[in-house]
């Protein structure tokens, strides 16, 4: 079974973000509007217990951390992606490297991490200049602070089920 | 904002119900399958406080509850709905009766509370009907041990993003 590890911002991100991604985002009905801190990854019954005791552990030791998405920005060329860009991702950098440790560590690494919430992929090239020479002059200013994780995990129509949250304490 | 509480089955329902749903649920990309215990209601920040609140303090001392869904059933006349059943809708009425009670309590009751899995809805009699016709004969037997509740809420397209899991513990 697929497990990922998110965090969903406050609902006024979550509107913004959705009116993007009906038009731009084939994943719009599959998972609500996010920002990923642990890529999906296929576990077994005891990975997903030793994760699970270890995300407690984890999460009963960090504050929250404060994001502010300040602008869109892509991945461009490395993938067509467009998405809220954090204005300092550091703290969520550092959140990621707490939470991907020990049984939570990430052994094949496609990409360094980058913390982003998408609002357009699976677009081609073209489309994806067009997507983002348009938001790109979007003012963007979203602070909010992030006090929980979500372990979620993917049913067969690839939409994804929460199993089960962690509030960061520390 | 839109808060509601509910229980995830375990994926393989999830996926048998989804199967049905993608044809005959509008609800199908907004939600994943679920069992109601306390319908959505508009709460302000200090009544959610109170509400996570009483949900930590419930969820604490209730034992899991042994679930089986053994045939689908349907409300018709007083609604258009067809779902999954379970053998025995007790344990889910005393869960559902510990949950809503202070602070959680329902004011407005619209149904008596019928624990369900829906598979069908917002359709006409007539292909309520037929749905329920092509269903009835199917055979269930889905045993599951429901161990969290998930408070639910909703953005502005309908959909529900995931706010605080509590696990019984008791």
């Amino acid at each position: 079974m697929n497990f990922g590890i998110v965090i969903f911002p406050p609902k006024d991100v979550q509107d913004a973000a959705n009116s993007y991604r009906k038009r731009f985002d084939p994943h719009y009905s599959l998972i609500q509007p996010h920002l990923t801190i642990r890529e999906s990854e296929s576990w077994d019954p005891p990975t997903l217990a030793n994760a699970v005791e270890r995300l407690s552990d984890v999460a009963a030791k960090l504050p929250p951390v404060e994001v502010k998405l300040n602008r869109f920005s892509t991945f461009y060329p490395v993938s067509n992606v467009v998405y809220m860009a954090l204005e300092n991702p550091k703290p969520l950098e550092r959140l990621h490297e707490a939470v991907c440790d020990g049984p939570l560590a990430v052994r094949e690494r496609k990409y360094s991490f980058t913390p982003h919430l998408t609002v357009a992929q699976g677009v081609g090239g073209d489309e994806m200049h067009d997507i983002y020479s348009s938001l790109r002059p979007i003012p963007l200013a979203f602070s909010f602070v992030v006090d929980r994780l979500h372990l979620l995990y993917q049913t067969d129509n690839g939409a994804w089920t929460a199993h089960q949250t962690f509030l960061l304490q520390g």
